[in-house]
């Protein structure tokens, strides 16, 4: 029987209490599919600054590496916000992303039938349906590149260094287009390649990568177009793939777009096995262990990491059918609407394992 | 009796109509309000390129730079999309704007009473009104700083430079600080200095400027929420004060949530009162020479720079007046509904003038 090993991050705010119920949802597809879950909890973000000085201890970084995957919560809150930029929770994040060497970020964008109406988007346009799949290049460009403070014209100055390798656009075109292969097969890469040579290195790489998958349709759109097409007409787009930058704000552009934020996970991939999955909303530090925060795209995010990392996609599959059905009748409080059963962060996670 | 220079640099594909019409308008305001105008004409963009082998002729600049305003169609089309980079119609359009140091772009987000059915957003949310601001930082930036090609670990790759000094962000932000006194007194400076050091500059020079304007409520949002929130509630934003990436990206949105993309003009300024003031949209090669374009964001443009180059804002507000007016009865295709009566390029000019 496979056994997993999987490092908790828990982090801060509604971290904790999202997790626990996605863990007692893993345990419940452990038993019905067959495999065994062990766990270990780590710090990360303000909790570690709490605990040890730094968003991001060298100990937890050799707990992921050591495990099958990793299940994050989410970081950060007012209490670190004067914390210094280089020490904040966040910094934490982008650290781990860079330790794991996670470049490939995958945020779907999608609409739950029952939830069809939470879109700001017309009904006319969106239709109740929306599966867009960001893939989001996530240890390169402006957020990994050098930067400084420097004296221009006597001036004081601050700089930033967007910059990408061939190899790094190479691997992150591959993980784009094998997963365009398995949906639809429609690839729009994104980038600014009339103004940024980056960009034009981007878009040629992409190219060549695109004569591996004659099957799939290649698209290449500027960024400020994507951010209006996004809201125009988003079910255009199957797989879009971006830099770390644009991929930062198009992503959450089109979370906004499906709705409810409250609903949706990520997946961060490494060339290996292991992966950090989170859901893509944050700590929510306001409403933090009152049992009313939505466990669920912490709970999709364990679905992804069954796909992406543990082989196991039957039992995803069935997690995510399993919200999908709860959804029918029970809701936490951000996404109440009359004729539902509202319940808290802790009925939320029983009602998916009994619907598993 | 003020006698103002006007250049005019009609581009390409529906530019030279739209232009027309906007000149039409124009001189009705002239007349009506007592002023002289006098017009010049100058390449730019792709016909630039047929008639002298680049984008932006010297004699472009020089035209341009001794007249008192710019008025500009729209540059591009794919007869030129085989140029090198630095020889495409968009290079025309980063030339002149560095060449003549219109470091603000102004860019309004407005839903025009009649057509406030046309956003994408739902009612509910929208509620047929709009009216933000985006002041785009438009000569510095990743745009203008250094980039190029270098071999990384025996790789090729390629490079730009987001850069940022002090005095860019002044006065890009005295700009923004002046626009929200004129109108809500609400600014919202949009960056992301959790992660780039140019941000952090962005953060901390605004919060500088911002002691000269105590009665302006500043806030400061990341570009990833702010992407978010400009489709979760844009009513929430009044003046948005950002660098000329962000701004790229978010303006174009922006005006996708407005709605029509046809109905919005833009401005960008310098220093001195000389301005560039050219419609949002782009050449629409597939439609040009039919009479069928919608000159409004042209006209509309027109009343931009009366407004904010000519000193002439009772003019101004008389042509948006009249846009609004001639809205409720006639429409060109791209905003044509029921009900309505549906006209050319030409007549659409027309009817603004009887409207003045
Ligand atoms: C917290 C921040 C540094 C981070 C990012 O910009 O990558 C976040 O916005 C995200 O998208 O995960
Ligand atoms: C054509 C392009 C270079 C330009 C820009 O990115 O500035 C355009 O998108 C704009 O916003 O005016």
């Amino acid at each position: 029987m496979a056994d997993y090993k999987i490092t908790l991050l828990k982090g801060d705010g509604i971290g904790p209490e999202i997790v626990n119920q996605a863990v007692k949802v893993l345990d419940c597809a452990a038993e019905k599919f067959g495999f065994g879950v062990t766990y270990d909890e780590a710090l990360l973000g303000g909790c570690a600054i709490d605990a040890t000085g730094v968003p991001l201890p060298d100990e937890t970084v050799a707990k992921c590496k050591a495990s099958d995957s990793v299940l994050l919560g989410a970081v950060g809150g007012p209490k670190w916000d004067s914390q210094p930029g280089n020490n904040r929770p966040e910094a934490g994040l982008l650290g781990i992303r860079g330790a794991l060497g996670l470049f490939a970020n995958l945020r779907p964008s999608v609409i739950f039938g029952p939830l069809k109406s939470a879109s700001p988007i017309k009904d006319e346009i969106i239709g109740g349906n929306l599966d867009v799949m960001i893939v989001r290049e996530l240890t390169g460009g402006i957020y990994f590149g050098e930067r400084g403070r420097k004296e221009v014209n006597g001036q004081p100055a601050a700089w930033d260094t967007e910059m990408y390798t061939v190899g790094e656009v190479e691997r992150i075109a591959r993980v784009a287009f094998d997963l365009a292969m398995k949906r639809n097969k429609k690839l729009t890469s994104v980038d600014k390649a009339n103004v940024l040579e980056s960009s034009r290195l981007w878009r040629e790489t992409v190219k060549r990568v695109a004569e591996d998958y004659p099957e799939v349709e290649l698209n290449h759109m500027y960024v400020d177009n994507c951010a209006m097409q996004l809201v125009r007409n988003p079910r255009q787009f199957d797989v879009i793939l971006t830099s770390n930058i644009f991929g930062d704000i198009l992503s959450d552009e089109a979370s906004m777009i499906a709705g409810s934020i409250g609903m949706l996970a990520s997946a961060s991939l490494s060339g290996s096995k292991l992966g950090l999955y989170e859901p893509i909303h944050g700590s929510a530090p306001d409403i933090a262990g009152q049992n009313i925060a939505n466990p669920l795209a912490t709970i999709l995010s364990v679905a992804m990491m069954l796909r992406y990392s543990l082989d196991q996609s039957e039992a995803a599959d069935a997690i995510e059918a399993a919200v999908a059905k709860v959804l029918e009748t029970y809701r936490t409080p951000d996404i109440y609407e009359e004729g539902f059963t509202k319940v808290g962060c802790d009925e939320m996670g029983d009602r998916v394992c009994e619907a598993l």
